[in-house]
């Protein structure tokens, strides 16, 4: 129940940063939709370790294989199982961990909910088991491109740590955000992103910021009335990525020192469509897509993993200290870009399927 | 299943605001323990309309009857189901929303999905569908008390627009929260929130804030590793409540701007048990609970329906003026409180009895 | 968990036969269908007690009411709260069950399961449970009428302890079923039956017997390849029935003392539509429907609660004597009849809107 | 949704007989229980092709490979995947189903639900797709064991069309069916179903048959008031199976026979245990297990795919005749008997988690 996630496009990721390999299986894909390795690899290679200067090194090609639900290049609609194989795995630089947890790090709550851990790497806690969440992304986008043709999930670095950029989502492009290694759209301050995040990995530390993701082009009607509501069903997914803190949509925690006669979005016709001049809702009403773009940002805490001497305890109960070794993002923001997209996309493909079943 | 919530504690709400009622059915719940009406109306009574001076004057006592379930005081482990009757439902007061949709409600979005709407009222949008939340989340309290007693959920009014209080998580009580109709524990700062929104409320305005939440007594190991991390379930479950607009946990949107040794909790040993030196974490690492408390916030946008002018369309596809009347809110704070509670409850118990399951 | 039913078209029925009363909560039900009480009524007057001489003479009228989800004569989309409250529960007659377990009944594995139970009459065990799964067919018969107009879900009584009628599935009407009170569409066959059961209730005794029910009408494709196959689906739903011991679908058990040459269906052209020859499938190979008629069988066993002395154990572990009184079914299939058809519709209705979702 | 059973103790299974391979991730399985490849492959064994001479020739180790969730021989309470690669897939032997449907088989069915099928084979329909239930009920088997020591289940060959073996399911060994390769514990009877199945096949055609299934040492418990009882899901996850045709469990249809005073199992204390004197409940009263044997039966119809010439339509609508090549077994029953016992495994674990979790 832990590592599954959608009601209908339902996806099961498994796999540790250091076993075997790691993978999902995607059940209730709709059928006959063009899909082969090379579709999801594009994006398995924004999210892959190695991939530029200011990510870790571990030198991954992470390399999918379709083992089911693909036939003569298009899906079946049965269970399509997507792996990757763990091929530079290092347990020996996690020795440390072994009788050391990491601060801030998920070593002590897993110790803590399962009596035992992988303490070899991050087990499930890695940003390695979103290989399984992008990949199954990857299929999503077939399905939303069939079924909504023209909707564009684009989500881009908006701040690193105090450096901040000033995005407009409603023009924001897919290649401006891969012009540069930080996946942040405007180029002088990226170029600010990268210079800080190398200064700070050469002091062994690590930081954060935040992630901004807009839809366009999503069409009225998505999202249920009462609990899986568009933004809260976004809000649990993207949360469910490592090192989130924060989700805002719209307005978001701004939006509170606003009155309702400032921040409501009037409505007004256009082209025989229901539009609205603003947009502080940030596409969502009532928990249901307006039709206006979603624009929803995302808090990605410092890596918790850092290369100086911190204060801990180990599983023996004692005080200790520990420095950690391997090899570990000094900020995973770069690499978060592709996951909040993927956590999106599910989210979207989801509620897609269930309005067409209810309906129609 | 767009209106269930939780897997082995699971929730089916129903009801709109001006049908015959609203109502829960709760499946899952441990058998044996004691629980009376009594017990749900006192939590039934915090977020009722008409409680006080600064709330919408519906005048609904909101009386609840347990249908099934219990029999001689006692729950049988069979669904319990909770009714609540609409008493003071006037739809002649929404009469004008029948052809005008009102800005950044969900009248627009619910007839894009479903080609129909309730016109009379807010339907499921309407905040009277947290009755079944906040009664479901009374029996989930008395799970709570018989696994974890000592356990406690408080939450309060953080900041009403621009007025914001500090209260310290760690030491707040119930009795202060409760003490004043606005609920901030803080009494100099509520007496000048309560003000302002009676302010607001004359000029037919509205105002947001937000709302803080802390879990004090959670044993370490709740939540999943993967998707059904705890702050992802927190942040789902109250981004599922009427009006909001955004989530952080611990350190939160602020906690981006830190490094990673600064934001770092570092473990130590106090009486045999792993504590942290600082709870930027909010409680939470790698998805599971850690022990310390769990601090989040919730961000709640100014009420929709005011009583101004606004420009807007209607059902037909025309530029129309609406100036609502009914009884409504200026500000949902007060009564979100309890919401923003009974969502905490509910998340905590499902994940508890999840836990019971998977590790005994 | 354990009182949901259906992923999609999702019902969760609450209620014990001597509490408040019973009812269900229909949930993901499709927008703009025409539904008003009387539609539900004239199913629950088909299974309710006291309509015949040969059933229970517990005088129910088990009238119904809409609590939500219907505004102006439609469906909204939104949960379809229906109660039916108990008016003529007579817990007193039940008096020695608090200190007898009846042999073959419920009473005994829910005090082992939950260590308590409402012993005042057979809680969720009883037949009336099902009041609120005959409510939620009664719905999604409006949907299958607005998607597959024609489809017929027609069950009957085949054979009542050894006396057996011969009936066409292809041909067999529902005005031939209501034509008598034991709803056996052989007129000749019925009448000895109906007898019958008389004859064992003068005796203080029960029978069982099976139903027989047919689909007509539905289209190929519903159904899913692994587990929720149609047949397996549709076994899980009726077994869920009280009283019922067994299900065969097509040849059934007769059809393991054929060879394949045999049992196969051959395929032929009708028309332009793929046919079969024969039909030992009963309509669904590999799980999925093939568009001929669906044809199973259920057993149910004897009722359990029998007016002779029988020997039992008491909660406290004594060995007893148990006689009991009440007002109890001599044979519980002619109110079967509706109950099996209610199961099959709310899972081919589940079916029909998974299949909508995946395969448009 | 269609490849997953089981709520906490949760399946996914993926792959075709033709693809890459096929296999399960195992959700929600308890942590520190001693897992290795020996004890999944021990139970693939028995039921892989190629195992004696009365079954497919299909030459398949389906040697299986644990890919995560196990470390240091331990389960890590993580999603635990296990593959099995095809190795001897031969597509070209299928080249008739490409152009011609199978009489009884899935082929069009699939095809009238997707619009596309992997002809190469049977797909998702194939027995080949069990293999990822067998693995994981091989999990599931040590959870049963680490929590109810004792619990056995035993399935084994009932009959084979018309060779009717009678077995003491009290007393019946695993020994005893392992004994001889058409798994009837009764050797006589064993050996004239061996010759029937081979004279079969020498003809080109095919048999079938019934297993039946016993479970001892069930804690009394196991099972849900009203749609999940345990009878109904015994039922769903065994006619998930390939080719079944029908399921009962303990009196079952023949029990229709009898009066209530016949069939109802009276209660009596022996030890201080609450027990039954006769056992035509097959263990299991109001849908929840009361600590005698479980036994039922299941019905598996002939093989479909016989080497004879028959009647059939291709794809493009048109009436053909199919002479099937490629290799089938000509009787399914002794490698269903390890499927039968391992869905009964996996119900059973799930039911065992979903009490602990309720109930304690």
């Amino acid at each position: 129940m832990s590592s599954q996630f959608g009601h209908l496009f339902r996806i099961s990721t498994w796999g540790e940063s250091h076993g075997g390999g790691v993978g999902v299986v995607v059940d209730g894909c709709p059928p006959r939709l063009a899909l082969c390795e090379a579709d999801i690899q594009a994006d398995l290679d924004r999210r892959r370790p190695g991939q530029s200067e200011i990510v870790t090194p571990r030198d991954e090609a992470d390399t999918c294989q379709i083992l089911s639900g693909v036939f003569e290049g298009q899906t079946l609609g049965t269970p399509i199982a997507v792996n990757v194989f763990n091929k530079d795995a290092r347990p020996e630089a996690y020795r440390e961990m072994e009788h050391a947890y990491r601060p801030s790090h998920a070593d002590y709550t897993y110790q803590a909910k399962y009596g035992i851990r992988n303490w070899q790497g991050g087990g499930r806690s890695s940003a390695r088991e979103t290989i399984g969440r992008v990949a199954a992304a990857a299929i999503g986008k077939k399905v939303l491109a069939s079924v909504c043709p023209g909707l564009e999930v684009i989500a881009y670095v908006r701040s690193i740590q105090n450096i901040q950029a000033e995005i407009d989502p409603l023009t924001v492009q897919f290649a401006q955000v891969e012009s540069n290694i930080v996946r942040c759209p405007d180029a002088a301050v990226a170029a600010r992103m990268i210079d800080h995040i190398k200064a700070v990995r050469s002091e062994g530390d690590s930081v954060g910021g935040i992630v901004e993701c807009v839809v366009r082009g999503v069409p009225p009607g998505l999202g249920e009335p009462a609990f899986d509501r568009l933004e809260a069903d976004l809000a649990k997914g993207v949360l469910s990525l490592p090192a989130t803190k924060g989700f805002e949509i719209g307005s978001g925690f701004q939006g509170t020192t606003l009155r309702g006669s400032e921040h409501n979005d009037a409505f007004f016709m256009e082209q025989g469509r229901v539009r609205t001049r603003t947009n502080r809702s940030g596409g969502v009403q009532g928990g249901i897509s307006n039709g206006e773009a979603i624009v929803f940002r995302v808090a990605f805490k410092p890596t918790a993993t850092i290369f100086q001497t911190q204060a801990t305890v180990s599983p023996a109960g004692q005080d200790v200290e520990l420095k950690a070794r391997g090899r570990h993002d000094a900020c995973v923001l770069p690499r978060a870009v592709p996951m909040v997209e993927a956590m999106t996309v599910l989210v979207l493909t989801d509620h897609l399927l269930r309005q067409r079943a209810q309906n129609g």
